[in-house]
């Protein structure tokens, strides 16, 4: 069992989907992040800051699944990064309604004590430069450095993020922000223009298409599980983020062969954070409901060709 | 090894994609699954009308990987059927530049004798009426009766749709058809409120995300291969049908096991008729390519997680 150091948003999301709609609730990159890798045996804790708006109950939370919270800074008057978005009809797109960065915006990470010798860094969406005074703080260069980003910082902070592209291992994107970062509309162009640039896998994130991971030549995809209903998506990145890191550090090995199985992992986990508002499936998921759609993951995909 | 009787255009395409453009040359949607199924050894009949404009090489061509033309009628004096269509940037969507019918409008389907025990039947997207007069010819129930159709069928012959789709085994259709065929967006949904029509196994094609199989409450998925270059989609669908069908008649096994297999065999084959224009890659692609390829699909989805 390995130590999972994750850094990330600890936030307050107010959503609307077309099912319904939510006050602000718990949400936040860390947070999914955190929840779901809480499904394994692993040493975790997140890096992250809050204001003193965020009620005790949402650390409590994350405390009860075995997270260390110590590195998850509580400003005294401050207020928590807040995000309101309301999802179209076809859940596949939304609109970004309110984003109060608050606390976030003069955020310095510090990773605690006897995290600083983590096994496995995920760094979950923020500023690259956040992420890299993260991995700055590291007493030793961690296994495996996995590190998501988005669309905003390729637009608003494109240096620092090709900085810090450069210093880690798997780089987590959505199939259009890997394209909008290689200039490559083919996703196998466009993971190996990535490699070039630092991470020696890359994870190309398709929403309810699922996901592929790239090592040089090797390719391994998992779909997302098809589901009757998918009720609010926000999340699910962060969630499959969790669940691969997750698994990685439990198992402490990352093999080419151990990653296709933290990328099925990553992706079994994401299916459960769909079916209910925000984190609510993810507080109280067990273990052996987990078990149980993994079969069904497996069902879904393998299939027993003889080659000749 | 079983009979497989195949029943659609054989027709002229002009096409252009962002790669290029083409003069009229051999499409149609019977063209690209013989060809594809005769990756198999299986015995195979195509039933088409095409005019006398359409160059002899192209039926010489059909004959040569051993399928049966003589249910192809040449109308003397006639046109054949001929599609124009230019791609979209990202090659997910298309334009119809022109769709002329011509000997198609009067096509009165004549199964060969020797076919019309055939133990697969795939019926290619052509007016329903047609594909229930082929159903009709058959001397005994096949052991499997495929069926291809597009969202021009349910605008304008809903009603005849709705009565052959009652009479077959596996529906093949889009993602947008099948939710526009029963206004459900959850392909989940919309994959049980096809198999109450009739069919008992549906297959849902979502072009680069691969495909789905449902029957009953089981779901198997294949993904399409992520490829560096897609140069022209046109018959992708069909050379999916084709590999399809043509693998369930050479097994001449249609359990649930074996439908798994059949749509892996058809993404492989998919895979590559997307990679020259029209039917160029097909026509010469040597059985020891698509094994290769094969060996390519098991690396990209097979796994070994053990269950607990």
């Amino acid at each position: 069992m390995g130590k999972l150091l994750i850094v990330g948003t600890v936030a307050f999301d107010e959503i609307e989907t077309p099912f319904g709609k939510t006050d602000k609730i718990l949400g936040g990159a860390a947070t999914f992040i955190g929840l779901s890798a809480s499904q394994f045996d692993v040493a975790s804790a997140i890096v992250s800051v809050v204001g003193d708006d965020l009620p005790q109950e949402y650390l409590d939370l994350l405390e009860n699944k075995n997270i260390d919270i110590s590195g998850i800074e509580v400003v005294k008057g401050g207020k928590t990064f807040y995000w309101k978005g309301k999802y179209h009809n076809d859940l596949n797109s939304r609109d970004t309604l309110a984003t109060e960065l608050n606390t976030l915006a003069d955020f310095n990470p510090i990773v605690p004590e006897n995290f600083k010798n983590a096994e496995i860094v995920m760094l979950g969406n923020l500023h690259p430069s956040i992420q890299m005074g993260v991995i700055n703080q590291m007493s030793e260069r961690p296994k495996l450095i996995i590190l998501d980003t988005m669309n905003f910082w390729m637009d608003n902070a494109l240096d620092e993020l090709l900085e810090v592209i450069k210093k880690i291992d798997v780089l987590t994107i959505n199939d259009e922000e890997a394209r909008q970062l290689t200039n490559e509309y083919s996703l196998v162009k466009a993971a190996k223009e990535i490699q070039k640039m630092g991470p020696k896998y890359v994870v190309i994130k398709k929403g309810e298409h699922g996901a592929l991971l790239f090592h040089k030549e090797n390719v391994f995809f998992a779909p997302a599980l098809p589901l009757e209903e998918v009720f609010d998506p926000t999340g699910a990145g962060d969630t499959f983020a969790g669940g691969f890191s997750g698994y990685l550090a439990t198992t402490n090995n990352i093999s080419f062969e151990n990653l296709k199985k933290a990328v099925i992992h990553g992706s079994n986990l994401a299916s459960f954070c769909v079916e209910r508002f925000g984190t609510e499936r993810m507080q109280d998921l067990k273990r052996e409901d987990v078990s149980k759609r993994l079969h069904q993951f497996k069902m879904l995909t393998q299939f027993d060709i003889e080659l000749k």
